[in-house]
């Protein structure tokens, strides 16, 4: 079985950490991600800066990211603005984004979802005369913070519409982390009636402990693409001190003992999450970073007696 | 579909957290579970309390401890003087313990494999004696510290002993967290051709983040009592720093998701863990009670805004 990672910790996790990496420690981030392994990285956002601070140096950062023939930089593209400030850049791949709840949409992009659909209907017109390749991510599709549950029929007309502007790709994200292996069965269920599960990705939060589980069970329904945040970097922006991304390592542990091989070393990851868990002077929350430490630590003071 | 959950913070969450506490906090805490509904609660140890200076209390605590007529309070014994301490006691069950792994069981009980039978066979007549039902726990049947991967004949040898003594249901330990659903599913599957799996309970730990991953999939196999610890207390004594107990809060959340109700109450099992991570003056591992006591904040600042 092939399973593709897709790290989203440089995107996803920073933007919703307090401090802000510095442009050359991003790229140290990203070469250690690199050098375990990882080939899919999405790294920065084209939002307008005053959005997201975290991700301001999106320019700069996209030009000083080491260039390997293998390996897919993606960001996302919000607007057409976003979009020519991308197409100046070397990144590869851009993504959409939108909600699958009215109210999260509104809050999120300042639009309904009506009026959000021309906005990168004409970002995917960019891409196409780039030659890009853009992903769609459609939030809060297991519940919204605003609406609570939103119905499998919202989730499926928006991923219709993405589809349709030319996504080749669905990211179904449970943004607030409430799901479990009951919704995610029942949403892929419906999902595979209409859309391959060959293009969707997971994009789970461990907001509730459930992350992991809830990736296993699309896995064996047949998803075969996961977003996943070094060190599970990243909170949740409704709930400051909860957990926010599933954490890379976690997902890495469990599928290397499943005998699922993603070319990806887990110890190699760990030492990069090691560092930026020393810049945002806080332990992530992958449980698989904090054991390899606290071995780490073990064997030190082993040595040392 | 019925799901035991048995509460085993007071126990194994206590014995593995560097705090000692008071008899009293531990009366509040069951105190708490109980109003939360919980009805199978592992409270203390009759080991020696040089050993398990956290657990020195038992006699007292079991003697303070609530009568109610649906409680089933249970206590580890781990030889004929810790039961000839528990028969003194109203506790309303004992559970026996031994590793499936020889170099655990001999750096845990100081007792090879083959020697530690009798001892056990003498707690199991007392306890027969006293009309006292017994558990059986297996620890490491997974993987030991140690000795690294443990084979099924071996856990399988160790559970049909315990089960020719009278034991009435064995818990299968992943005392160091290393499983995954495959391993979860391949135990089980070879388990169930001797041991109907109604006799098992699963205890998992979430050192590497997997445990809830493998209680479903316990689940799905046909288990029906899981082992749990509240707010996930209690570290794992191999890698200081890292989780330990599978959360009760985190199995609740999904049991309760997946519609599957335990009668116990998920927010007033979270205000019980909110007052031992006072105490343990650490936040615990439960990522359901992070998420809780950060939406709790949360709401506060709403009201004082």
């Amino acid at each position: 079985m092939q399973i593709k990672l897709v790290e989203v910790g440089l995107r996803d996790g920073l933007q919703n950490e307090r401090i802000i990496l510095g442009t050359e420690d991003k790229v140290r981030v990203a070469k250690g991600l690199l050098a375990a392994g990882v080939r899919h990285l999405e790294v920065t956002s084209f939002v307008s800066p005053r959005w997201i601070p975290q991700l301001a140096d999106a320019t700069q950062l996209a030009h000083q990211l080491p260039s390997l023939a293998d390996v897919v930089y993606r960001a996302l593209v919000p607007n057409r603005k976003g979009a020519e400030r991308a197409a100046q850049t070397p990144i590869h791949e851009w993504a959409v984004f939108m909600s699958a709840s009215e109210t999260h949409n509104r809050k999120n992009i300042n639009k309904s979802i009506s009026d959000t659909y021309p906005v990168l209907r004409e970002v995917m017109e960019m891409a196409k005369e780039q030659g890009i390749r853009v992903r769609g991510y459609v939030s809060t599709v297991f519940g919204c913070p605003y609406e609570g549950k939103v119905s499998t029929a919202q989730v499926l007309r928006v991923c219709e519409q993405l589809l349709q502007m030319g996504v080749y790709e669905i990211s179904l994200g449970d943004t607030i982390g409430v799901a479990t292996p009951k919704a995610v069965k029942s949403l892929l269920q419906e999902c595979q009636q209409h859309i391959p599960l060959t293009q969707i990705a997971g994009h789970f939060h461990d907001t509730r402990g459930t992350g992991l589980t809830n990736a296993y069970t699309a896995l064996e329904m047949g998803v075969r693409t996961l977003d996943t945040s070094l060190g599970g970097l990243g909170g949740c922006p409704y709930a400051p001190g909860a957990s926010g991304n599933l954490a890379t390592e976690d997902v890495l542990y469990l599928l290397q003992q499943e005998g699922i091989d993603t070319g990806i070393d887990l110890a190699r990851v760990c030492e990069t999450s090691e560092f930026v868990q020393t810049k945002c002077r806080r332990p992530l929350p992958s449980k698989v970073l904090q054991s390899h430490l606290a071995q780490k630590r073990q064997e030190k003071r082993g040595d040392e007696s």
